[in-house]
């Protein structure tokens, strides 16, 4: 049951990640290759650097042979469907904030399970649910969107400390729902606020 | 023998891409460590690439202590006999086309190698034959050739598919060649008649 | 004793390495988090990447936790005090090439840990030195500034074939003085002199 939910939880975080990566390079023009490769390094790049850092190889997406299809499966339907996705903008912002939540919550569990410390987890959190964007962005030649638009690894970061905050008190379920929810939360209401991290310029 | 064979045929791929990175760095007025450098990651990036991903580390060029010393030796030869080499267009496509299939054959057989599933083995396949190119692009601040230029890296998609189709019936050494010629061929038909994957703009 | 003077090297090419990150993301208007992480990446990167080659995971900044933390606090010191770092040019060029030598003798000396071979061992002192700084640039969506501008990467190459000559004669601690200070060396002269390698355009 527990093994389902969080399969679950990955899979709709996949897909949601492989549209918006897709969406991107069907924007730069990018040939059908490059738009499938692009939705995959989106959604299965973070999980993919975290695996590589800690030493999780042969890293997650070789494992679960089934998350290279999914990604490529989207992906096609994303190309064949992009008018009706486009007007879904709003649905898909929502989708967006739960799987960095979802994605989030993924890197910390492998991070524990791991046995390393919550400041790391925290880091791996974060590289999980926001590093897809940032390969994403170098392999489309754009400065990364994280590091210059609204609050987005900063959700991760905050619902991460709460995470590891909860579980000393509380039961392991509840802090993960409400860190995930915490950290989509936050994210929605910078998108909708159009909130953003304080800049500095030297 | 066997042995034997598969280096002469790495040993000619990382010939060939370290040439091709070299000129790229060249031609943005890099200076010479610039272009060591790229032709270096050019030849040898693909396959560092899916070491890691895989987790076979220290990776190949680390056990093998002749691939970095003939990187660096091409890409000398590379700066002195430029003028010789920019005549020698044509040779040196074929020859790009000759390391995709060589590299992307080396890569499926490690992913084999390493027991994993051949979906998997093709994109390893795939990452070898074409990412080094990838992190030279990504290097050179450039947008990623293979996502928008003649078909590339499908070649090797194509390769690595009709491979595990011939093992099941053919000798393994026949699937081998059929393969190389394969995707050394669908690559040279491309650049010649300037075949590209179908572009979709959202 | 030794333990404690190579971390007091680290420690403090960490904080030298983060402050010139931030700097270059505050230049280009990132947001707080992202001049975080620009520090941490230009930082930690170049290790990173020399860890993971080698397959030494979880790689040394999640074994070592004070790291993070000097790097994010160093970050957000550097934001607070732009203005007074700033006229620290002069020390901040020196501080940079101390930096570069003593990352450049870390990466050489975690190489002969592992067995590799000089050769080897001497990239990966590059990659440890120099490679942070090709991280935070390709971030930054620039040309790597170590493939164009004074020499950087060749006073690691330089002070690591001149590592593997001492050693074979004087002291390992002498070795390593005369290598930092000479890596240190070099690139002060470079810098002072401006001092290029020679440019090649195809």
């Amino acid at each position: 049951m527990e093994m389902s939910v969080s399969y679950l939880i990955e899979l709709l975080g996949v897909i949601v990640f492989t549209i918006s990566g897709a969406f991107s390079a069907m924007q730069k023009r990018f040939d059908a290759f490059g738009v499938l490769i692009i939705g995959f390094v989106t959604a299965l790049g973070g999980g993919t650097i975290r695996d590589v850092l800690i030493g999780y190889t042969p890293v997650s997406w070789m494992r679960t042979a089934n998350l290279p299809l999914i990604t490529l499966v989207t992906g096609i339907l994303t190309i064949f469907f992009k008018q009706y996705i486009k007007n879904l903008k709003t649905t898909f912002i929502i989708f967006d904030a739960v799987g960095l939540g979802l994605f989030t919550m993924i890197g910390i569990q492998r991070g524990v399970a791991e046995g390393l410390s919550p400041e790391i987890c925290i880091i791996l959190g974060t590289i999980t649910g926001s590093f897809g964007g940032v390969l994403r962005d170098i392999l489309l030649n754009n400065i990364p969107q994280i590091f210059r638009k609204e609050i987005y690894a900063t959700a991760c970061i905050v619902g991460g400390i709460v995470y590891f905050l909860l579980i000393s008190t509380f039961d392991k379920n509840i802090a993960r729902l409400v860190t995930i929810s915490l950290i989509c939360g936050i994210r929605l209401v910078a998108v909708r606020y159009n909130l953003s991290m304080p800049k500095f310029y030297a």
